[in-house]
């Protein structure tokens, strides 16, 4: 049963989650599951996962069948359980401080097809991934027990990938996790000796500093100033907004293209392509705040973190953000404007399925 | 050039390293450089490093030349350097915090044969490189400019290894960096409270638990409460001491048998071995502390850090502590008490090369 336990030293919390597996070897790094095994989330195979909490299918498919475009379901593995009693801990001792692995743990299928990257997909594709993510948030919003949502796609081996079908996953959980919570209240601060928003004055800054990969009307995208890793990119929208969920329709297909052109141009960098993609967005119980910023965060996985960086917390990173910057910029696609502009026109008519 | 850069938002630094190499795929996760090509590690091929600061050799043997034991270089790629100036930074931008960046960064070669892991060493080998480990703490606490130094080794493609060849780097910083910081402040808050070491009442409660995975005269080790990583364990001194570099020659000794039998237990575990070893010692420029406690982390590799971990700074580990604990246990092997005794008698007759 998952389980929470914080360090006794420093502040650093571990979710002990077994029911990832019974032995550990099912997670080491190699082995990506072939194409040519049953995959699971290939359509045909629904009963292979648990059953779907959502999805967007023909109306006339059975549910937990084929006849789906994007399918949302809980993690057959998870980190952590929506009933979770006690923890097991260490009872007594003042330094374990252990709370209950509680939380949802849900896997989001990206298309019915054996395709493994989002550039793959179709801009009217993404944005139906992009509207089920939203309408994930919006309905964990609603359940009051928990705060906070991590929406993250693991992509390649190398960037932690298990199924190389492309999925991404989500863990919303009772907590606002150590990182969220450094970023709140870095922001914070900022804003009460500013009264700005640092994610704003960010934006404004990078689009005249070399470190940008691309501007449209809506978004901006960088290599950020201290850069974890080789490549690494934010996009961020120009309005500002602290909650992922508030994005319109509208907003959606821009930021459609503007992650295709963004993943496509680091997987001209990145070879094999293999990276994370983070969805930082304010607590999902928060109301809109004055601060906070939602943005994505693309992190290559080149070079990981080693001993070095366990050890001291510090990163490594081998390339330049403005070096970065110039070879992402230099690899970018064009807008997909004419996909664009047919999505608007389908969505004006409302020939559609069932849109989340 | 090397530059240190602080996030805008957070309390996380970068060491941007770009002369760590010109093309960042060289530090892909997967090419482990083959026993068959040119090892610049091994004997015979000693032109192929940056020439020694430090060696255990034959007294007639030629610096840079065969003949030794344990070698030190500095590390040909370089995450930081000594002689370093002002970084480029943004000049002038209030949030972009940037340092140049400073530092030594040595490798030290642990054997002239093309071994991969300390555990293909005899008991006296590894005493002479724990020898060579101390030895060179002593020399940069000389120096003056560094105030701690992060000693570390990385086993396995899958733990950040670039060369097979048996090896472990230190990179010695001006500054002290985040996480044994935050370590340092843990530690001094419980003495402060306790009048306490927080490492000595964690040993000795250890003992008691089902954690624990040796217990020797002067060693514990055990899988901690809190473990990041599936089969993490901890070895630290009976005797409180905040200084890795204050251990004692006979205290080498029983060190070198109790980190063979917990990596060889480890290697059991986690298959194919991957993993990394880390120093954690109070900085070099501080007197004696009576609430730090020097130990070594063994952290393993099987499942890393992907976007969930990279996004919410929480791990996830999914081998509870105690299971681990009792699984190394089992294939603990026994004390070395012939190769322990046979080290005594020849350091007791003097017969031994010139020694760290």
């Amino acid at each position: 049963m998952p389980e929470l336990r914080k360090d006794p030293i420093v502040d650093r919390w571990v979710i002990i989650a077994d029911n990832r597996g019974k032995r550990p070897q099912d997670y080491a790094l190699a082995p990506q599951r072939s194409s040519g095994r049953l995959c699971p989330f290939c359509e045909g195979n629904e009963s292979e996962t648990p059953g779907e909490v959502a999805a967007v299918r023909d109306p006339s498919s059975p549910r937990n069948g084929p006849g789906w475009k994007v399918r949302v379901v809980p993690n057959k593995y998870p980190a952590v359980l929506p009933d979770q009693g006690d923890p097991v801990g260490d009872g007594g001792v003042a330094w374990c401080d252990a709370q209950p692995g509680r939380g949802i743990h849900e896997v989001i299928i990206e298309s019915p097809r054996h395709v493994t990257s989002l550039t793959q997909l179709s801009l009217e594709e993404i944005c139906l991934v992009l509207r089920i993510y939203r309408q994930r948030f919006r309905e964990l919003a609603l359940r009051g027990d928990v705060s906070s949502t991590m929406l993250f796609k693991n992509m390649g081996a190398a960037a932690g990938a298990s199924l190389e079908h492309i999925h991404s996953q989500l863990i919303a959980l009772p907590t606002i996790p150590t990182l969220l919570a450094a970023e709140l209240n870095g922001a914070a601060a900022y804003h009460e000796k500013w009264e700005a928003c640092i994610f704003c004055d960010m934006r404004s800054w990078e689009q005249r500093l070399p470190r940008q990969v691309l501007l449209t009307e809506r978004y901006t995208a960088w290599c950020p100033f201290a850069s974890r890793f080789a490549y690494e990119t934010w996009i961020l929208p120009n309005r500002h907004a602290s909650h992922w969920e508030s994005i319109s329709d509208e907003e959606i297909v821009d930021l459609a293209s503007v992650l295709k052109r963004v993943l496509s141009a680091v997987e001209q960098a990145v070879r094999p392509p293999a990276y994370n993609v983070v969805f930082h967005s304010a607590p999902l119980t928060s109301p809109a705040l004055p601060h906070y910023h939602w943005h994505i965060e693309v992190l290559p996985a080149l070079a990981r973190a080693a001993g070095f960086e366990w050890g001291s917390g510090y990163h490594i990173n081998p390339v330049y953000p403005e070096q970065a910057a110039r070879e992402l910029r230099e690899t970018l696609q064009n807008p997909h404007q004419n996909e664009v502009k047919a999505i608007r026109q389908t969505e004006a008519k409302g020939e559609r399925l069932p849109m989340p």
